[in-house]
């Protein structure tokens, strides 16, 4: 596969057709379930829970780059994926959690949360789409429930 | 590849033997050579440069998770990290900067920087130890002084 052509690339770049900004306040998209709105970060479960617990935190606004931020939202995103971590943490009891900021198919800053545990291999590059792994929409509202009252946030 | 045994896996989580407190101020230890101490974050370039620019910023204290740090040392540590990701921009002028934790092999909080371009494949799980690229010693220190010079710190 091949990386978007630059013309298009810079677009995204600026926002223009970017498919984060319309689709992350919607309650379920394509690829996930909206968890909860926080300061800086909207989070999200992914549809794919081939790695349990696969959330995705995805900045309220377009930027590409974390050095594009204000020292405040900079703090404050990353405080909303700490906060998400720890509840991922708590559910899961993971050996370790990965925060992966990506971007290679839409440059909107978003961070990968994942959990690992005993039995995965350490040495295996991460792939969270290795392959699908699709749930039953009761137990996707179960996580969601669970992750929600986590984070203190309502339905 | 099978994670360290629980107890093995314990022990470091803790700090004890963590080979990350050990060798991250050392000019060159074997993974890496030192770019630059910042306020939370120890800067390292790879001496893999497979992918051209794999920088490491290693936080100063033993912390396994995000959400262990301080508020401070939280909001500081992006700092260091995003100033860092500005440089590797400048001198790749890449498509996309990756800002990954994982800590699969050592749980001592610490973020991978990696720069991408149109010529990579986009859908490919990221693997910066793919191949070993091993660079001439002048390469090195070119690249760690440029660093530098764009980081305003001293040798």
């Amino acid at each position: 596969m091949k990386w978007k052509p630059p013309r298009e690339w810079e677009q995204l770049r600026q926002g223009i057709g970017c498919p984060i900004c319309e689709d992350m306040r919607l309650e379920e998209n394509r690829f996930s379930f909206k968890v909860a709105e926080l300061r800086q970060g909207i989070v999200r479960l992914a549809k794919n829970q081939y790695m349990r617990g696969y959330t995705v935190v995805m900045l309220r606004r377009h930027v590409n780059e974390l050095f594009e931020l204000s020292a405040q939202e900079l703090a404050e995103f990353w405080q909303d994926v700490a906060r998400v971590a720890r509840v991922l943490y708590d559910l899961y009891q993971p050996t370790k959690v990965n925060y992966l900021v990506f971007g290679h198919h839409c440059p909107h800053l978003h961070c990968h949360l994942l959990v690992h545990s005993y039995e995965d291999d350490p040495s295996t590059p991460v792939d969270m789409n290795a392959e699908t792994v699709l749930l039953a929409p009761e137990q996707y509202r179960d996580i969601v429930a669970g992750m929600r009252r986590r984070l203190q946030v309502s339905d």
